[in-house]
């Protein structure tokens, strides 16, 4: 029996608490589970799961623990706490990669295929003969090439896609034609006829994606981000819509979230708002990775995703 | 100087001349591209890429034709023309497995991911919180494992779905887990949260999805027909739909096409009608076969997709 504390917020208890039973079991582990607002002595646990925010903050009390399970990727709340003297893992969370691979992907195809004229044309006229290009006549522009961006480049390539991709430091990615710097960004956009933006957010990367560089695209261009909402000059890209420039943005982040009622992108015809869902940590994702550590940190083999407190991540 | 003959409908020559000549000089050929109603000598032609509906169907005056080049891929209405004593070829378009795959992809990823509540929801309002299961977590049944089929489950399977495949015959196809036969059919079917279905139409395929194989799927599961109108008892499918057995049905062919304007399927709110587009012959893809043929036969190589006239096909 292994006695494992779940500290985050009631809320997080009511999406991971049957993952991690099941994701338990699936390795072969007996449990006893128990949530931070139930009551537990300290010098029992063997596990703690972690979120950042919860109200535990000392763990001095935690005597026998084996590891701290972060259940979030950053770990910069925490990595400074002085009485976390145990084992610390971050999330690395296969599903945030497979999310963000089919929501791009799904997106990028729907663009590709013309789907909303059918999706919103249900009108009895029988439009024949309408047959898009291939993939393989497609130009599809990834800006960044981080483990996000990459995958996604590489999910395009493998249906046909002719992908290029940009970072602000060359990369080689298989199968993508890689850019770099400032004159890279205009020989990747220069006749793209999509774009996907999964950038990270710095003072670099704010307005990538401006009036200047919106024109370089081919006419009718479609802009899918699932990255960070600073990433475009919001007016800019409202222009391009209303010019043809661009013929559609699907958007998920945004300057402000939740997306104000009022704000443009909601009304717009050629805007799809989606409430930043393109890929968040799935409970049963990460219900596998936490259940797996204890099984090794139990079994004597190393923790995946050890943070190294000195580096802080 | 090569002469090459395009002998088809007029409306074809409009789709295809700019493609071919693209075609040509890609493989590096100098032809002399003639449509059949324009004036031309048959003593002159060396290629003629022909269409059986052509006007053209006597070919004893083509007396240096070195092949004729089928622009379709059913060859039943030219084979048998006994004037037609030179090489001929038949159509493969890796464009229409191509586009079957990106049309058959980009539904099933829309289905996942529920992009309709988004593309019909643009209302201001920010629904947070709702993502999808993962690809993983999903099994997709493909009836029918030919060329399509298979490519098709494929495309899926390196999507991280959970593919699963059926035939009347046992087949093996890497990544597809195979049934076949009647109670493979129910096997394939059961907890199924997407079908699609890629069977030819046989009178042992008529109506494969009826009352009794829907109710096998996942309630609410979802129906991707680019294959043939007759694989779906259509009554027992809106009956479906009514009930959320089905969720949604996008559908591509119909046992009458056009589909009548009046039709229940135009005006079902779970039901999508597409016009045939699944997959076509691209003119570009089909231009770049034949190109790639007389240039074949020009280096005196061996044509791809010859004929053999005894056989039929």
């Amino acid at each position: 029996m292994v006695n494992v504390l779940f500290a985050a917020l009631p809320m997080r208890w009511d999406q991971y608490e049957t993952p991690l039973r099941k994701s338990f079991e699936d390795v072969g582990l007996d449990v006893e589970l128990t949530p931070s607002n139930a009551p537990f002595d300290p010098a029992e646990i063997d596990y703690v799961i972690y979120a950042p925010n919860s109200e535990i903050q000392d763990f001095t009390p935690f005597s026998r623990c084996k590891a701290v399970l972060n259940l979030w990727a950053g770990v910069e709340d925490i990595v400074g706490n002085e009485t976390l003297t145990m084992p610390l893992t971050r999330m690395v969370d296969f599903g945030l990669t497979e999310g963000m691979i089919e929501w791009c992907t799904g997106h990028v195809l729907r663009h590709h295929l013309g789907m909303d004229a059918h999706i919103h044309g249900q009108d009895g006229v029988w439009r024949a003969g309408i047959v898009p290009p291939l993939a393989r006549d497609r130009i599809i522009t990834i800006l960044g090439l981080g483990a996000l961006g990459s995958a996604v480049g590489q999910a395009l390539r493998a249906l046909n896609f002719q992908v290029r991709g940009w970072s602000r430091s060359l990369k080689q990615v298989e199968g993508i034609a890689c850019y770099a710097g400032d004159d890279g960004l205009s020989e990747a956009l220069t006749g793209a006829e999509g774009v996907v933006l999964l950038l990270p957010n710095t003072p670099a990367t704010e307005n990538t994606l401006n009036a200047s560089t919106l024109s370089l695209l081919a006419e009718g261009a479609f802009i899918i981000n699932p990255g960070r909402g600073p990433l475009i000059d919001d007016t800019a890209l409202l222009e391009a819509l209303d010019s043809g420039q661009v013929g559609h943005a699907t958007l998920d982040v945004f300057r402000i979230e939740p997306l104000p009622a009022e704000h443009a992108f909601w009304s717009h015809p050629r805007v799809t708002v989606t409430p930043h869902i393109a890929s968040e940590t799935r409970a049963t994702s990460a219900a596998a990775v936490v259940a797996e550590n204890i099984r090794r940190a139990e079994a004597g083999e190393p923790l995946l995703h050890r943070v190294d407190r000195k580096a802080g991540y």
